[in-house]
């Protein structure tokens, strides 16, 4: 399987997130893809690329210029404001009973362009978000030049960024992008299937007013589970996109077969959507042995995901999420593409 | 001047609220009530009673019942959660492109119920909220009776308080719960005067859509403050309430005599609408000194807001809200009760 990797991944390396009430070390770090990447190596499964940069023009496809700008510029007018010392959070929240109108403070732009606490933007982040989304649409390229598969080992990851809104260790919409990149290069219908523990809310956002994308994911029950407030069973799309959503919410504890199950309904519902490509929100966050998480899959669990996916036959687009049990997360991802190549 | 003060404002004390990207320690403390009641005491400003409790049936007038089950709740559900060592706070907020359903865990509950991350509950923050809000309606209550004026020398804060939502340092409302109070007790029309530093956006969101409180609010340009998101000038009410919400925004380093005149501009505004009662949410972090906020006040600044105030010639009540300079708040805030009574 052909992958695609960039070391500007680790130029993302928050200090700290609001988690249980204190600022604890972002679990989404550096390790994390370098882990992964060593995996790939040592088992030998495709061969590593480099990304091509696709530049402004491919992001505004998803994501709203004034973000992108508030993006690239945020750093520097923090550290302007207050120094280098912290990373720069958020602290208020444009939610009911106030107003979405984005403020001149760097403070309050932040504020507006972030929905949780957890998503630090640092020095480097500008330069690791393009750089994965570059590594999604680079490998969504090779999907339609014609390899029936490739890998966007990237970081940070990006389902839970909205068109204009980071949040959940993302910024911009990895798989999002992917898909795009497929509808822009030709395809007229793909699917995402997001696999992540956590619900891909950013991914539903950007497309469920839309029926050329169908969104699938299984997940924690939102009522139990960040991100809490998307990804109900009764979401199931707006105006032309309506049944184009499909939410799998699994309560905590979920098991390898309860989830597999839930893995063939989704698979199911993609078969009959009849795409012309596939992209897999790859995250392995659904292991026993996250320390974030509260499913049950083993890391024997993961190959029989891939086997699964590849039986749709679609080309497709494995893009990396979440997983944060760093010793684990390169066998874990690693082997649900093991299966898809076995299967 | 009577004075209404309950020594269970001490229950609230937060650990940390996140600011400048980091967790500070909180700046409201219990400090600051009790400089404010020694500089009362100092001065001889009158009478301290404490307050009576109002009950659960005088909250639900300005609180939905769901938020106070919460709020009642929230300490023990965390601390069943992951114990006692940190406080409560939230780490996500039902923002755009998210739904504002309330989950089951408490992280998404307090999730659901805060607009910031700076807020925290804590073991006594049920107790202390109450209090604060008792102390209030206590004031409120001798102003009905025919007292020319009281002070609810209270915390924690309340008037970025909704309905529903907790920030900004505040859980109830207490100059809402005090202007709901004059109206229940027979006033047809009550004016809110809040000349806190920072927009009173809970107050605000309270009566946006009734006649029969006038909100007049001098404070901070939300562009470049707190709460960010609330508080423009073009925000004049909605519904029966179009025309009783007027908003003076003003940039940092505004001035005595530019604050002064936008006092009576406001001030103008209320004698026009001729209301039964007053209820000031008196907030002195205009102050020069104030660690938090960019206003020029300075401490003699504070008399002449008070006899502005009193020519207005109206059953007064007075609400304690901001003020961080805890080693001025005291002769700041009684300043202005000076300045009223001499007034």
């Amino acid at each position: 399987m052909q992958i695609v990797y960039s070391a500007d991944h680790a130029r993302q390396h928050g200090r700290g997130e609001l988690t249980d009430g204190r600022l604890m070390p972002v679990v989404e770090k550096p390790a994390r893809a370098e882990m992964v990447l060593k995996r790939a190596q040592e088992v030998g499964l495709g061969d590593i690329m480099p990304p091509r940069d696709f530049g402004r023009e491919a992001l505004v496809r998803i994501h709203r210029p004034d973000y992108l700008a508030f993006l690239e510029g945020a750093w520097a007018e923090w550290e302007a404001e207050r120094g280098g010392e912290t990373d720069c959070l958020p602290l208020i929240w444009p939610v009911r009973n106030l107003r979405a109108v984005c403020p001149t403070h760097i403070d309050g732009k932040v504020s507006y362009y972030a929905l949780d606490a957890g998503t630090p933007i640092t020095p480097g982040t500008w330069t690791a978000a393009r750089a994965s989304a570059n590594v999604a649409m680079t490998a969504a390229d090779l999907v339609a030049d014609g390899t029936r598969a490739a890998f966007a080992l990237g970081r940070p990851p990006g389902h839970h960024a909205t068109a204009d809104q980071l949040g959940g260790y993302c910024f911009l919409n990895n798989a999002a992008l992917a898909a795009q990149r497929l509808l822009d290069r030709g395809a007229e219908r793909v699917a995402v299937l997001d696999v992540d523990y956590h619900h891909g809310n950013g991914t539903q956002a950007i497309f469920e007013d839309r029926a050329d994308v169908l969104f699938c994911s299984l997940h924690a029950d939102p009522k139990q589970e960040f991100p809490y407030f998307l990804g109900h069973a009764d979401e199931t799309g707006t105006g032309a996109g309506e049944g184009y959503t499909v939410n799998a919410p699994l309560p905590w504890g979920t098991t390898a077969e309860a989830w597999m199950a839930a893995l063939e309904r989704l698979c199911q519902r993609i078969e009959s959507y009849a795409p012309d490509a596939l992209v897999v929100s790859l995250g392995v966050d659904t292991y026993k042995g996250d320390p974030i998480s509260r499913f049950a899959l083993d890391t024997s669990d993961f190959p029989p995901i891939g086997a699964r996916l590849a039986k749709l036959a679609l080309p497709t687009t494995f893009v990396m999420e979440g997983g944060y049990a760093v010793e684990e997360i390169g066998v874990n991802a690693v082997g649900v593409l093991q299966g898809f190549e076995g299967g």
